[in-house]
């Protein structure tokens, strides 16, 4: 390619949709990326393409070859053996296919080496970007595209939003991507590039940067090959959004583990880990903190400040949640003097005016609602923790919609912590799907609201 | 009490208990203990006590005063204003009642002292073990007693089971207990002891060591106001079973929440930190932990080498398990030449013979099983760590049926890491219904199995 960066747009936004490999036999990879096409309702022309194919795939007239089908084809997605793998590619170069996803594994990660530079140099030949090899290639809700060759009972029901995340790891991928569905996360794109053998990393964050859906960018990697690039690009790209990561192989022993996985040159993380500071990387260890990280920067107003007020309907969970200030180098907000006064009429006798503010086991909506008012209001405080504690007497689904009723809207960002069972979980789900993230722990809550100030400084 | 610790029997094993506030007024504190020992079938006798009953409450014949009773009386429950706590206890006393707890709040935790010293003063002259006040109380479920006033459609069902949870604070211990209900963890007894005016920690623990169904100790404190006992016990209950702890109130802040909270002397960190460290305690600094290291006492074996295993069915994922280990000071285990030789055998030839030993996105039961029959035999391998993600093509129920067969009987610890949607949670419930501990992140995985070595070796 001569441009800098690959255009992902056609991948993106195909009109028609070529399927290398497609069958009708149920269970193989070509069938189930054919079936995913059809279940999420793509709207344009979809091409089957099978050499041995006799008339019709799923219902769709199937062709031989790309270059049988005498149409515009806008993707072609690959999934036969990795030896025809080239051969396909050519094919698709002739057809003037404008992107290609190559499912297929059994290159380089294999030590296939030379099969790989042979798929790369046909792509350069035709200036075809490619997504792949050994991937699962990408999703996105909007325009309803799906190359992934995952069983859909498997994984659950994606919703649409902003975060889109990009994974090297197709089984991280899968996994991080099936856990954000199950959690509610809104979705805008998934990419899981695999061996990188064209596009790259560079390639994806450039596109996402720009990209109007994507508020939040997340990603898994392994191991950047054009380091330079990769920093110019992310340096620019920090500055517009956020962009969670978390590198795989950070100590030696994950890092030769990650030469294996995917031939990558791991390199160690003290670099890594520099430029992550440096240019405004939100970088989790652990996948759960990339998915709490995720969860506040999708959501939540940017905020500089650092003084947090907790209100609680729980008095040990907000000394709990106070420890998890200090971990995170975040302070107790002190209220104003009038702010006490008010809260003195408002509250009952038995509260004690301070943060954290423990409103009593017996706080209903009111009670939670003119303590918020308060908070949310005093000058002394940039953002705000609440625990609701629902196994408590005084709390239902009320409170749930007196916290959504003040999160909306507000300019100070404000996340949630509840523990429990299900009544619990029906309460989280009402929040979060008004947008108030929840955190099932103190310290998930206070490290979430680190990570948006800290980003949220650098922004600054 | 004469006696150096409280005996907590009358309280765990009571043959009748007297209800004093019991009331047929739906959403009183006193409606609600009535009706949740009803619903969890205690079979011994229960005497509701209000000085306005008239004849009977919810069915039961109804009482002015445990004095009226004139039969034998092993535990009472107080639900009445703090005010006129004493006076029943007092009547307690003269009725030979045998254990109290009592839930009224109203006590130091609001200033009030003196009645606190009264409370203790007449417990005391009657030589009599009370829980509380301003406590949810004892709930176990073997004894079917449960003094807990929290409506029970706003928690889980519990599972019968050895983990034993205490909690001075009543909100993190309902949280907790919810949440521990919601994740499926057997429980032998929660207690939650409140202002500790008479039984405080040292009872506890001195009560839990000794209790046979209890194999794991939980607890949450926020002080100790016996320190010289406190460890004195400890010393000898960490010989003989695991305590997970969580101090709240580790920072400066969360230390003064802590005072405001429960009137605590919450006590320097360091101090509690130094003998958690001496005295082999399994201490948490978040809630989160001291659930998963509970989880992992409760069933594994004790083991003190830190040569881990890992076993993947995804890449990535072994990948940041393997920097798991090393955040943990695990080692990464090598296989023996034998070991080797064998998988060379028995695996197909993508597979990269090296651990963390990827088996690939299409491994079924029978390529996981082959992988556990070698790994688990090697000498070079003191634990396991099995990433199963059911995501992936070939992984289905037989996997977790194949995790489960090894992990029983089983001489090494395995802990299991999935992630994901309702399909991996259904399988998470299988695994973990039969005893095998599941995470769903890399580094929970990991620092649980660093907890248990630790405890292990302190043991040894």
């Amino acid at each position: 390619m001569t441009q800098k960066y690959a255009d992902l747009t056609p991948i993106m936004y195909p009109k028609s949709v070529a399927i290398i490999g497609a069958t009708d036999n149920t269970g193989k990879i070509g069938n189930i990326i054919m079936r995913n096409y059809i279940d999420v309702g793509f709207s344009g022309k979809i091409f089957p393409i099978n050499i041995n194919s006799q008339g019709s795939i799923l219902g769709f007239k199937a062709y031989k070859s790309v270059l049988d089908v005498k149409q515009n084809i806008d993707l072609a997605v690959i999934a036969i053996p990795a030896q025809a793998v080239p051969a396909a590619l050519e094919e698709c170069g002739k057809a003037h296919v404008k992107g290609v996803v190559v499912i297929s594994a059994g290159f380089a990660e294999v030590g296939n080496v030379d099969l790989e530079k042979e798929l790369e140099r046909v792509a350069k030949k035709y200036a075809l970007p490619v997504i792949g090899p050994n991937c699962l290639g990408v999703m996105d809700l909007r325009s309803r595209i799906n190359t992934l060759f995952l069983p859909t009972f498997k994984l659950d029901k994606p919703k649409i939003g902003n975060i889109s995340f990009v994974s090297q790891s197709g089984a991280v991928g899968s996994a991080v991507l099936d856990e954000m569905m199950h959690e509610g996360f809104g979705l805008a794109r998934f990419i899981s590039y695999g061996n990188a053998a064209v596009i790259d990393e560079v390639d994806v964050l450039n596109y996402l940067m720009h990209d109007k859906e994507t508020k939040v960018i997340v990603f898994y990697i392994e191991g950047v090959k054009r380091g330079k690039e990769f920093v110019e690009v992310a340096k620019k790209a920090t500055k517009i959004k956020p962009v969670v990561i978390i590198k795989g192989g950070r100590s030696d022993a994950g890092m030769q583990a990650a030469h294996s996985h995917t031939a990558a040159l791991a390199g160690g993380y003290e670099a890594y880990d520099a430029v992550f500071r440096q240019f405004g990387f939100t970088a989790a260890k652990d996948l759960k903190d990339l998915l709490n990280y995720a969860k506040i920067l999708s959501g939540q107003p940017l905020c500089t400040g650092n003084r947090v007020a907790i209100l609680t309907n729980g008095g040990g969970m907000g000394v709990l949640a106070t420890d998890a200030l200090a971990d995170n180098d975040l302070k107790q907000a002190q209220l104003t003097e009038a702010s006490q006064a008010t809260l003195r009429k408002t509250m009952p006798p038995i509260v004690n005016i301070r943060l954290p503010l423990d409103v009593g086991g017996d706080a209903d909506d009111k009670r939670f609602g003119d303590a918020l008012d308060v908070i949310e209001a005093d000058p002394g405080v940039d953002a705000l923790i609440v625990v609701a504690l629902f196994q408590t007497p005084g709390a239902d689904s009320r409170v749930a919609e007196k916290l959504i009723h003040h999160a909306t809207g507000m300019k100070k960002p404000m996340v949630v912590i509840c523990m429990g069972g299900n009544f619990t979980e029906m309460h989280k789900i009402m929040l979060e799907s008004s947008g108030v993230p929840v955190y099932s722990s103190p310290s998930d809550a206070a490290s979430s609201l680190a990570a948006l100030i800290s980003y949220s400084r650098y922004r600054q």
